[in-house]
């Protein structure tokens, strides 16, 4: 099949990745996609809008946070199949944030991933409103689609809430805004990130191992686990930034370097980003065997995270 | 109390008001203007973000759609209380959908309920965050503090996201946007009407009375009852708009003259809207005995929304 060639090149050239994970994180991309577009496709929405959610919804995401949902939940012996809605919808409430984040007040991006953003390809007031469809979309499809009891449902769609609103991600982004003029120190670049990028990844894990069937006791580990792996992406994004190849993460390699903005090579060197790195690696293998999973894809899922390429 | 008194004048003037709704209408506002304030302030969020959500959500609103809730859920034997979190998160939507229709992107408009409008206030990104934030937390209350059954709040999340999502009001934002410059018919305006106002009024009609305690069929005729309520709202814009006191509306007269926009009064000629605002008002009364409340508060509410004078 072309279009799964297609999505398993997209993981094939990244360094130290088995052939094996390869062939399983493509696959469950490929899985990924068919169900967030069926979603959008399934709408009953005016024309331009939709084509708008959908424009954003496959511009080709690696879709790191379904997948991680997926390789949770199958950690603790339940299917793909089982997190789908929750993994859909999380992916859409990334998009939303990826919409508005790239507005003209907001980061003022014209590209992404190589492609327009929403606001150039159709126009402000619809990649405006094709983010706020999505986040509340999103919340439709876990209420109305996710198969587990409505106890768990609740509180799903509480700790969603929670992880992208103004306590989680859209804190994060206020708080980036912010720093963007005036250095930050590590320990508030960790509190941005961790806020920004790492309270999804958090629920990925944290949902994917609940819709397995996870104790709690193992949830609590698993949070911990996802608060390493958040760091971990983070270093490897400046890392990139600094040595990355431009052709692979689809940006100019030492934006950051350019603007102010606090980065882990910038305040401990890249070889002091690199030893933070590998750190955070072990504390998230530990955490990973407190949760009685060390041996799961997420170990090779927390590799690939912290040796990707793009 | 000096603040009751102040809502109390707020609703004091409006024509063919009786004192008891009066009364009714200032009361129930002022709680729940407690309501929602409480609820952000008790957030733990940067001080910006909810200063900025803290600002809109206090810009002095009549709380129709929450009022309307708790009229609702009290003509089946309910209370205030039992509908609060719904309401405080319902007007946490409605509040939201104002902040990113104010962009500079949607209708640019400076000045709201004689306040600048969020962007002004702010900036243009914090406006787009806090509305992000209001609309993700009004989902995480429904789920965290209402007390109905898990089902219930299920059923209730679904449909607040059905009402308020591509499926209805940013539906409804798009079709407008789309219809702005060019004559739309009667039936597009009702279409446009319907999405961008009414699914939120029906909401409110509806979430109150499952809370309430009313059956499956009364609430298939609330939602009758609530697609005239929405369409009597809207006549009652379009008559203020020709002939309202620019004081009380907190706009100048006019403005729907000098856009291309449809309205009730430019389609159906003065006499023609108020005639056919009277109809939508019989048509609503009869739903209201449908679903056995013909003498419930909500008949004056149906009164007051068609002859409120802002």
């Amino acid at each position: 099949m072309n279009k799964a060639k297609l999505y398993l090149s997209l993981f094939r050239r990244t360094n130290r990745v088995t052939e094996s994970l390869e062939k399983y994180l493509s696959e469950k991309q490929f899985q990924m996609d068919e169900a967030i577009i069926g979603y959008i496709k399934k709408l009953e929405a005016p024309e331009r809008l939709k084509a708008a959610m959908k424009y954003s919804a496959e511009a080709g995401g690696k879709r790191l946070r379904p997948i991680l949902m997926a390789a949770s939940c199958e950690s603790y012996g339940g299917t793909l199949k089982m997190v789908t809605p929750a993994a859909a919808a999380l992916e859409m409430v990334h998009t939303y944030s990826l919409i508005h984040d790239d507005l003209p007040a907001m980061d003022n991006d014209n590209i992404r991933r190589g492609k327009p953003t929403n606001h150039i390809q159709f126009d402000e007031a619809t990649a405006i409103l094709a983010g706020d469809g999505l986040l509340t979309y999103s919340f439709e499809i876990i209420a109305s689609e996710l198969a587990v009891s409505e106890t768990k449902r609740v509180e799903l769609i509480r700790q969603l809430a929670d992880a992208a609103g103004p306590k989680g991600m859209v804190a994060g982004q206020v708080l980036d805004m912010q720093a963007e003029d005036k250095k930050a120190d590590l320990e508030q670049l960790e509190q941005i990130h961790t806020l920004k990028t790492g309270r999804l990844l958090r629920y990925a894990v944290t949902a994917g191992a609940m819709i397995g069937g996870a104790t709690a006791d193992q949830i609590a580990s698993l949070q911990e686990y996802a608060y390493y792996l958040g760091l971990i992406f983070q270093v490897q994004d400046d890392i990139l930034d600094v040595q990355g190849d431009p052709e692979l993460i689809g940006k100019p390699v030492g934006s950051d370097e350019t603007n102010l903005k606090s980065t882990y090579p910038k305040l401990l060197g890249l070889g002091g980003a690199i030893q933070q790195k590998e750190l955070y690696i072990q504390k998230a293998k530990q955490s990973l065997k407190e949760a009685g999973v060390e041996s799961s894809v997420l170990v090779d899922i927390t590799e690939y995270f912290g040796n990707r390429d793009r």
